[in-house]
C-alpha cells in the first residue's frame, strides 16, 4: 500500500501539473490581460473623452468673440475681440490661484467622478468634509471653508492634489466652463465697459462668484444634497450648466447691464428704441456655428466618461444638443419672418434662437427624449425672441442679446429638467445623482422643485452679489468710459489701436471717427 | 479497499481545490476583466471615433458657409451665411422627422456596423426587410417601402430604436452627412435664390431625395447589392460618399443652377462671359482649411470603428485625404500658373483644387495606396479647372464653382475606385462589403461596373427628380428673387438686414445700394 | 490492483475534467479577452489620441493664416492667405517625397514608439541602423545617409513601410508638425516674398532642412544620443518641439527677414521706425484663439499614446499648455499697457504673448509643474515684447512677429527644460529617454547642457544652411518683388486677384491702388 500511495502520490502531482497545464493557457500565455490592464484602459477612454471635450469647450470662445464683435460696431472691433481673447487668459490664472480649490477642493476621494477618472486614492483627500458628511440642509454652510481648502489646503495653484491625470484633466474641463460663464458678461455691457473694469470682471467671476455658487451644485454642495437633506431623493441636477454656466453667466451679464446703463443712442426720450446693427454678418454667423460645434464638447463632454451607463449619456447629450440647437434656430427663424420687427428671417435673431436652443437643452441634455429636445428647442427659440423684446421694454441696453439667450433660456433649461427627465436609470450614475432623474411628465412630483431651488440660488445670489460688485466699480469710475470715447469708438482711446485700420481714412483719424456717421453706425434718432 | 478509497476521494477533492486555487490567481484576483467589460471598451472606442468624427463635419458647415460667402459678393452676405446656417437647422429636423427612417429604417441588427456599435439586439429590428433577404435584383423594389418604416414604424423622429447609444452615434453621423450634400446647392444658386425656395430645397433634400439614393448605397439597397443580386461580387463601394454625398449634392446643385439661370451680368449677349469677383479672400480660404480640417472627421470617420481592421482603414483613410488634398490644391494651382486665365497662382482655383481632391479621395479613400491618393488628387485638380471651363462653355452660371468641385469630382471619385482599388483584405469588412475591394490596376474587373452603376444611378434619379423640384419651385415663383433684388443685393429685400451695415454710407442707402457699383460688383459687360 | 489502476485512471480523468470545468468558467464563456485583444485596445486609443491631435495640430494652419493675414495690410491679403493655405499642399508633397525618409527612416522598430503605436514588427526594419547602435558621439555622423534611407530604401513616398496603422499615424503626426515650422517663415517675409520664392522654400523646410535637423532630435539622431555618447543621461529632450518645430521654423524665419530686407517704409533714414498696422483685429485674435485650441493637439498629442504613463504626461502637458498660454498673454498685455509704446492692453502685443507663452512651453510642457508653466510663460510675455523692440533696434523688419514669437520664445522652451524639469519618473518612459527629466531646480545638473547643445546646433544649421539658401534665391532674383509691386500691394501682380475686390473704388483700380494711402497703409514716414 506505500507503493501505491507513493505511486498515486505521483500520479496526482502530474494530474495536477496536466490540469494546471490544460487549464491555464489562455491566461498563461504572458498572464492574460489583468484586472489593472483593463481598469487602465477603462480610465483613459473616460479621460480622452473629457478633455478632448474641453479642448472643444475650449474653442467656444472663438465663437463667442465673433458672435459679439459680429453684432456690434466696427469702432470697437479691438476692444471686443480683446474682451474675448483676454477673458481667457484672466480667467486661467484666476481659476488656478483661488477658483478650483473654492470649487472642488473639498471633494474628496469619495465623489465618484474622481473614481471613474482613476484618480489615485489620496490625491483629493486633504479635505475634511466628506459626501457623506451631509447629514441635513442646517448642517451644511453655505460657504463651506472646508471645502476652500483653507484648512485642507487642497487645490490652491493645483497644489495637493498630486499630478494625478484624472484631477487634472477635470481642471481643465472645469476651468473652460468657467470661462464659458465669464465671457457672457462681456456681451451685454460692450461697446462701453472700460478694459480695466472687463479684468475686475474677470477676477471676479473665475476666483470668486462662479467657483461659489457652480461649488454648490457640481461640487458637492448644499444643492447637490438638498434632495437627501430634506429625504426628497437628488437635489439640483444639472447636466451640463444651463444653471452652473448660463444663468450664472447670465446673471452677471443682466446685473451688469443694469448697472452700466444703455449705449448713448439707443433709447430715445420719447421711449422709442434704435435699432443699432452690428458691423458683420459673416462675423457673427461663423461664431455661431463655432459655439454649436464646441457645444458638443460642453454637453457629451459632461458625461465625464464614456464607458459604460456613460457612454449612453454622452451620446444622447449629443443627439440632443443637435436637435434643439437646430429647433430653437427654426422656432426663432420663423418667429421672426412672421411677427418680428422685420417680417424677414432675420439672421440676428435666427442666431440668438439657435444659441437659446443649445442653451436650454444644456442642463436636460443627457434626461431627455429627443422629441423632448426639439420642444425644449422650439420654446427655446420663441424665449429668446419674447425675452428681446421684453428687456427693451425694460430699458435694459444688452447689444448681443447676452441676457436672453443665456439667463432665460438657462433658467428654462434649469426647470426643463423638472419637467421632461424621463427617468432613464443610466441618469442615475452620473456626479452625485441619487436616483433616476424624473420629470413631472413622467411622474416626478419633486425633482421640479430642486430645479426652482438651483434658479433661484443663482437669482439671488450671483445677480445680487454682481449687482454690488458693479456697483462698487462703477462708484469708483473704473466701469464705463466716457460719452466722448464712446461716441468715437473705444478702440483708440481703450486698446490704442483700431480694429480695422484700413478702413479709415487719414481724414477720419484727424477729424475724429464720429464725423462720419455711416462708419460708426446708421444715424439714430434724437440721442439723450 | 472502501477506506482506501473513501481516503482517496478527499485527496482527489484536496488536488481538486489545490488546482483550482493555483489555477486560477490571475483571473481570481477580483474575477480578472471580463469578455463584457473589454466588449464595452471595444464598443466605446469604435463609438468615441465616430461620434468625434461627426462633431468634425459638422464643423465642416462653416467652411462652406464661409467658402461660398467669400467667394460671392459683399452685398450677398447676410443670404449666403444664412443658408448655410439654417440648411443644417432645417435639414436636422428634416432627417430626423423622416429622412434618417427612410435611409436606415430597414436595417436590422444583421447590419455588420450595428454589431461594432454595440447596438442592444432588437434595437434595429423593427423593419420586416433584412440583408441576406436580396435574392435577387428583381426582388428588390427601387423604393423599399420596408425600409422606410412604414410598416415597422422603425426610425421616424427616431422612435422605435431605442436610447442606444449605437443607433444615435449612427443617426448624428449619418445627419451630418446628409447636411453636407445639402449645403452644396446653397452655392451654385447663391446670389439669387429666394430664400424660401432654400428652405423647401433644404426639405427636399433632408426628408427624401438624399435619403433614398443614400439608402440604396449605404443602408443595404440595390445598389451596395448589386454584385450579390447578379452574382459578380461586390455592389457599389463608397468609403465616405464621393457619391452619395459629394455627387448627389452636386446633382442637385447641378439641376438648380440649370433651372434658376445665371446671374445678371455674367454672360453677355456675344457669348462673352465676366468674371464676378467675390469678396472676401480671407474668409474663402478660411472656409477651405476649415473644409481640409473636417473632412479629417468625414473620410477616416467612417471606418465606423477605430479597433482591428477598421483602426487600418481609418488611418489609411486619412493619410489618402490628407495626400489628395494637397496635391489637388497643388496641380489647380500650378494648371492656374501656367495655363489659367491670369497666369498666376489663382486662389479661387488654388482652393476648389484643394476641395477636387478631398472631393476625389472620398469614395477610395481607405482603399488605394497613398501614391495613388496623390495620382487621383493631381487628376482632379485638373478636372476641376476645366469643368469650369465647361460649365461657362454650357452659360450655367455656379458663383463658387459647386458643380466642378462636388459633380464632377464627385463621379472621378466613384469611378476611382474601381481603377486604383488594391485589394487590402481589410476592406471586406466594412461596411456590406462582400470580398476585398479590387480595381482594374489590381486586376479587378467588376468593381468598376458597380462604380458605374452607383453613378448612373445618382445621375438619373436625383438629378432628374431635383430638375422637376426646382422647375416647380420656379412655377411657383418660389425659386429666383426679382432683377431689382438681384441687382440691389438680396440682403435687405431677403434678410432684412445688411452683411456689413457699417460699410455702407448713409447716402447709399437712400439712393439704393446699386448706386455705388464699386460696392456691388466691379462694372460687367452688357448685362442681358 | 489493475482494476483498481483502471478504475482510478477513470476517476482521475474524471478529476482532471471536473477541475477544467470548474476552473476556466471565467475565461472559458468564450475564452475571455484575451492579451491580443487588450493590446488592440490599447494601441487604438493610442492611436487615436495621436491622430486627433494632428487633425488639431493640422487646423493651426488656419491660426497662423488668420494672425498673419490679420496683422498685414489689405493690399496683401490674398498673397498672405495663398501662402499659409500652399504651404500645407506643398509641403505635404515634399514631407512624402523625401522629408519622412530623411528625419524617421533610419528608425527601427526598436524604437519605443514603434511599439506602443503597434507598428508590425518589420515595417519599419529596412534601415541598418539601430539605436542601440550608438556607441559614441565620434561615431554618428550628422547626416546618417542609412537613416536617409538611401541604402535601405525606407520611408520614400511612404513605401517598404507596409500599409501599418501605426506607421501611417505617425507620418501624419510628424508631417503637420513639419508644416507649423514651414509656415512660420511665411510671417517675417510677408509683403514683399515672392510667390515663387515662397514655394522653394517651402520645398526646402519640408524636403531638407526640418528633417535633416528634427531627425536628430527626435529620429534617434545625435542630439537625441547626446547623453548616453558621453556617458552623461539623456540627450536633448523636446517634447513638441520648442526647439524642433518653432526654434527651426523660427531661424529660417530670422534668417529669411534679414536676406530679404525690411518692407518699404519701414525704417526712416533717421533711424527711427514706423509702425505700419495691419488690417484686421477680429482676424488676427481669431486665429489666435485658433492657434491656442490646435496647441491642444500639438503638446500634449506628442505623449504618442495614452494608457498608463502616456496619459499622465498628456494631461500634464495639456494643463501646463493652458497656464502657460494664458500667462504670457497676462504677461505682454500688462508690460504693454505699463510700459508699451502706447501705454494701452495693446492687442498686438497680448497676442504675441499668448503665442510666446505656449512656444516656450512646448518643449518642458510635459516635465514641469503648473507654477512653473505659469513662471514660463509670464517670463515668455516679457520675452517677446523685449525682442521687439530688439528686432526693431537691428533693423530687422519682421511684420508679425514670427522671430520673436517662435525664435526667441523657442530658445527659452529649449533651456527651461533644463531648469525647470521636476524629475517625474513617468517622464523616462518617453521617446528615447534614459532616466527622468530633471533641471537645475532639482538637482539636474547635465540635462542643460544637452538642451544648449539642441538650441546651438539649430541656430548653427539652421539659420547658418538656410541663410545661404536665401542668399541664392536673392542672387536668383525668386526672393523678393519689385518697389513698384510692393507699394501697390502684391495681390494683384502676384496673384491676379485683390483680397478684397470690392473694398476698392473702380477708380482704385485705374489710377493704381497705392494712390489712396487711406486704403494701403496710414502714411509713413521719410520712405527710403
Amino acid at each position: 500500500m506505500k507503493q501505491i500511495k507513493k505511486r498515486w502520490g505521483w500520479v496526482l502531482l502530474l494530474v495536477v501539473i496536466l490540469t494546471l497545464a490544460i487549464a491555464t493557457p489562455a491566461l498563461a500565455d504572458d498572464g492574460g490581460p489583468t484586472t489593472q490592464e483593463v481598469g487602465d484602459l477603462t480610465v483613459g477612454i473616460n479621460i480622452l473623452w473629457m478633455i478632448v471635450g474641453g479642448f472643444l469647450v475650449f474653442f467656444m470662445q472663438a465663437g463667442f468673440a465673433l458672435v459679439e464683435t459680429g453684432f456690434t460696431r466696427n469702432k470697437n472691433v479691438a476692444h471686443t475681440m480683446m474682451m474675448n481673447m483676454m477673458v481667457f487668459c484672466i480667467g486661467a490664472v484666476g481659476y488656478w490661484l483661488t477658483g478650483f480649490a473654492f470649487q472642488f477642493g473639498g471633494v474628496n476621494a469619495a465623489y465618484p467622478e474622481v473614481a471613474r477618472l482613476g484618480v489615485v486614492a489620496g490625491a483629493w483627500a486633504h479635505s475634511p468634509i466628506t459626501l457623506g458628511d451631509w447629514t441635513g440642509l442646517l448642517a451644511t454652510p453655505l460657504i463651506r471653508f472646508g471645502q476652500f481648502g483653507i484648512l485642507g489646503g487642497s487645490g490652491f495653484l493645483l497644489g495637493g492634489l498630486g499630478a494625478n491625470a484624472g484631477v487634472l484633466a477635470f481642471f481643465l474641463f472645469q476651468m473652460v466652463f468657467m470661462d464659458t460663464a465669464a465671457t457672457i458678461p462681456t456681451g451685454s455691457m460692450a461697446e462701453r465697459l472700460k478694459f480695466i473694469g472687463f479684468v475686475l470682471m474677470s477676477l471676479w467671476v473665475s476666483m470668486f462668484i462662479y467657483p461659489l455658487v457652480g461649488g454648490w451644485i457640481w461640487g458637492g454642495g448644499w444643492l447637490q444634497n438638498l434632495g437627501r437633506s430634506v429625504g426628497l431623493g437628488n437635489g439640483a441636477v444639472d447636466f451640463a450648466g444651463s444653471g452652473v454656466v448660463h444663468m450664472i453667466g447670465g446673471a452677471i451679464a443682466l446685473a451688469g447691464a443694469i448697472v452700466i446703463g444703455p449705449r448713448t443712442g439707443k433709447f430715445n426720450k420719447d421711449g422709442s428704441t434704435n435699432t443699432i446693427p452690428g458691423h458683420s454678418i459673416s462675423l457673427g454667423v461663423l461664431g455661431t456655428i463655432i459655439l454649436f460645434f464646441g457645444w458638443f464638447g460642453f454637453n457629451p463632454g459632461s458625461s465625464l466618461g464614456f464607458i459604460g451607463a456613460f457612454r449612453n449619456l454622452a451620446v444622447i447629450a449629443a443627439i440632443n444638443t443637435l436637435m434643439a440647437g437646430a429647433a430653437g434656430g427654426v422656432a426663432a427663424m420663423t418667429y421672426a419672418w412672421l411677427f418680428g420687427p422685420t417680417k424677414k428671417p432675420d439672421p440676428g435673431l435666427s442666431v440668438n434662437g439657435i444659441l437659446a436652443g443649445l442653451v436650454a437643452i444644456t442642463a436636460p441634455c443627457a434626461f431627455v427624449d429627443s422629441w423632448a429636445a426639439v420642444v425644449i428647442g422650439l420654446i427655446a427659440g420663441v424665449i429668446v425672441c419674447g425675452a428681446t423684446v421684453l428687456l427693451e421694454q425694460w430699458k435694459i441696453d444688452d447689444p448681443v442679446g447676452a441676457v436672453p439667450v443665456h439667463f432665460f433660456n438657462g433658467l428654462w433649461g434649469v426647470l426643463a429638467v423638472g419637467i421632461f427627465a424621463n427617468g432613464n436609470p443610466d441618469t442615475a450614475a452620473w456626479n452625485g445623482v441619487e436616483s433616476a432623474v424624473t420629470g413631472l411628465l413622467y411622474g416626478g412630483t419633486t425633482q421640479i422643485l430642486a430645479q426652482f431651488a438651483e434658479a433661484g440660488s443663482i437669482i439671488v445670489f450671483v445677480f445680487g452679489l454682481s449687482y454690488v460688485f458693479f456697483k462698487a466699480l462703477a462708484a469708483l469710475k473704473l466701469l464705463r468710459v466716457s460719452r466722448d470715447v464712446e461716441l468715437q469708438g473705444l478702440d483708440l482711446p481703450e486698446m490704442g489701436t483700431l480694429g480695422y485700420p484700413t478702413d479709415w481714412e487719414p481724414s477720419d483719424l484727424e477729424e475724429g471717427i464720429k464725423a462720419r456717421p455711416g462708419k460708426t453706425a446708421p444715424a439714430f434718432g434724437s440721442a439723450d
